[in-house]
């Protein structure tokens, strides 16, 4: 088999077979084809497509290209989550103990954060003495008697898509549905869950801007899932603003904390209950939709999520007073306000400047080599849809320093624009499961 | 300016401008973007094409990015003539003496052949003491004089085209319209001439298969010259076999001889005639093609056009009585017969397996190392069209021993195919000029 011939076959829009794209995904690893072939096919694929057929090939392929992790220790169907990410998502720290409170296990590996986006091994890390990196001896035992844990990636997972991923990252070829669905499903695949509930995030803030593209990659991801033997449902969810009030590590397990005790910000409580719902009807833990959220709304106004939040952070070494008292958790030096310059209504909150602005007060990292400082980072006190006053506290920039929080706060307001409309959008806007798509126009919850 | 924003411009289907072409084929000759971004960009523009503005201005900055040559001491018009390339095809041989006989001049900058098809410097070299490398001043004597000069291309004639061809080569980039025309016609450009006859070779054993392709290049090259202010006219011609008779250096020399004098097979002359006419009126020195072609026909039967064939091989050392005894030529050391297996029509002879069968008998080179043997190729005795019967002699293997020539005879035997059907097509499809195109379908020149 010959590269040059695959990149024909694709330049002149017909499909690859199984045999040509583990080929390709081998010679990629082996280091056996140079880069200037790889992104020459990566720019074929980018515009001529591929068939949901050849997704799952290449898919399966990358996920087989590496370590591949059995969860057969653990009974029933196990439930993996997936967010497209974005500012201020925190979900993975309130609906991981929501869903073991209602007995679903919650067996997750996790990242880091790079670049405007935060990761939740780093959210964590904000509590004192917490541990992610676990021995897999610790993880099952966790998992088998607590139903709940988490920890950073350790072993070589889809080898492949790391390198790919590098490369389309310069050769323009990063927007390209049936790629990205690879590229997040290879992952999934190899991480050994038998469902998946992915959160695919659309809207300004996020990288599918309109509904139309997040429904495509949602609807990929579902096939390739399909295809491969697992359950996956694809949640396209609004993105047009940060979502809750904090963003930053110790800041955003302070607001999972409130929203574990029933107090956290309306916009965030729905997406967990909802994300959390496709959860424990995925896992078969409940029957249907109405009666998952009950479970969930339940576990968080009994104390038990608030409590298996508690055990986990115990298990892996944390103090699990934070949660009782969420000053231990470490404070700024420094906290700013900012104050809006006019009386109007907050019509958009830009994620990714708000993202740039939290590593000016190193609350993210922008290489990986930079040092997170946990305690930075911003609550915004009125978000879009609000009407403010001129002069009234918009947000808190939480620093280390005056200097950085000056910079910070003149990044933070060019996040904000202000005007005379803003459109209300429900949480969910549709999802996608093997049974095809359902809209949710009608969500009022 | 950002390459890779250039490469997500052209993904996106959107032109580039001048400063981005520019940028980038600079950027190529600098070596200051690597490769993989170089063929991501060169996927993208042979998928989604380029306009005619940019296909002249990508091919105005190639043909800038190395040395161009001055023929301003030249008077009048100057004409260059350029084949996409075929087996057999020895026109500038004959066609340059032809134009030169009739008050055109002609200097042309030859190259050497590579793979299956040939170059008019190797068939030169084939004439004893023949030397393609001119002093310059010799060049200029030679046309200033003779209005006749041929030579090796010495001069750094557009690198970019050399970078970007040997990345095409290897990413499956080649077959690109705009892509193609801008290589051709950067060296054209380069070359000096303020007029181009180009013959654009249609039919199975050329590059462009189908008449559609074949003019959608030659629109692509008149459009570029036109934008680069040179008149182009873009010919198409039928190349469903070999060129003439004789493949190889010294037998193809000695059929331009016989053409000089009148006996050339008929296909080859008028491919001959019709290139000459389009190169005498490109050159104002005939009103109309019905002219031009009556000058050339004389200059065949006057005995002009051979004299400056023979002026022209003294003036570069090499020995003119060639001309008159075309048996001091290079002589194969061993001659073997092709018979016919057959009692049939011959339907069709692939011109790429006798280029490559020619590389058996060292006719030819495969890498640029090879050692070329002038006295070596074959004379094909029948051709497409012709009924013959078994036994009969239908091609002279010229070689320089018994082994090699019965390895080219079974790669002969098997460009040849036998059936009932066999289209007469006549030489000259249609042609391109500043005009738009002209069909010819009554040709029976």
């Amino acid at each position: 088999m010959n590269i040059i011939q695959l990149i024909e076959k694709k330049r002149d829009k017909n499909p690859l077979t199984a045999e040509e794209i583990s080929f390709f995904v081998q010679s990629v690893c082996d280091e056996t084809i140079p880069d200037y072939q790889i992104s020459a096919l990566l720019m074929a694929i980018c515009i001529n497509g591929m068939t949901d057929e050849e997704t799952a090939l290449l898919t399966n392929a990358m996920a087989k290209s590496g370590d591949t992790i059995d969860l057969s220790y653990i009974d029933g169907i196990k439930v993996d989550k997936h967010s497209s990410g974005g500012v201020g998502d925190k979900v993975t720290l309130a609906v991981a103990p929501m869903a073991a409170a209602c007995g679903l296990p919650t067996a997750k590996m996790s990242g880091r954060g790079l670049g405007f986006s935060g990761g939740t091994i780093d959210k964590l890390e904000s509590i004192p003495g917490f541990r992610t990196s676990l021995t897999e001896e610790e993880f099952v035992t966790f998992i088998k008697r607590d139903g709940i844990a988490l920890m950073g990636q350790t072993k070589n997972v889809a080898p492949a898509d790391k390198k790919l991923y590098a490369l389309r990252d310069v050769t323009g070829t990063v927007p390209s549905i049936p790629l990205i669905a690879a590229s997040i499903m290879s992952k999934k695949l190899a991480c050994g869950s038998d469902a998946i509930v992915l959160d695919v995030k659309c809207g300004s803030g996020a990288f599918m801007k309109t509904p139309e593209e997040a429904i495509k990659l949602a609807r990929s991801m579902e096939s390739i899932g399909r295809q491969n033997g697992r359950r996956v449902t694809a949640l396209i969810t609004n993105m047009d603003q940060p979502l809750g009030n904090a963003v930053g590590n110790a800041l955003e397990v302070r607001e999972a904390i409130e929203t574990l005790k029933g107090n956290g910000p309306s916009d965030f409580t729905e997406l967990c209950l909802t994300i959390g719902s496709f959860m424990l009807v995925s896992g078969e833990k409940a029957n249907d939709l109405p009666q998952a959220r009950k479970m969930l709304e339940t576990s968080i106004q009994n104390g038990s999520a608030l409590n298996k939040f508690k055990q986990f952070i115990s298990n892996q070494g944390g103090d699990p007073s934070v949660a009782d008292d969420p000053s231990l958790l470490p404070n700024a030096n420094t906290v700013r306000i900012l104050r809006s310059p006019c009386s109007q209504l907050i019509s958009g909150i830009d994620g990714e400047k708000v993202g740039n602005a939290a590593l000016t007060v190193k609350a993210g990292r922008l290489v990986k080599t930079d040092i997170i400082d946990h305690s930075c980072g911003f609550i915004l006190l009125a978000k879009a849809g609000e009407k403010v006053e001129k002069g009234q506290p918009i947000a808190e920039i939480h620093a280390s320093d005056e200097a950085s929080a000056k910079q910070a706060e003149e990044q933070l307001l060019s996040a904000y624009t202000f005007g005379d409309n803003f459109e209300e959008k429900p949480m969910l806007l549709a999802y996608v499961d093997r049974e095809g798509i359902h809209y949710d126009k009608n969500n009022d919850r």
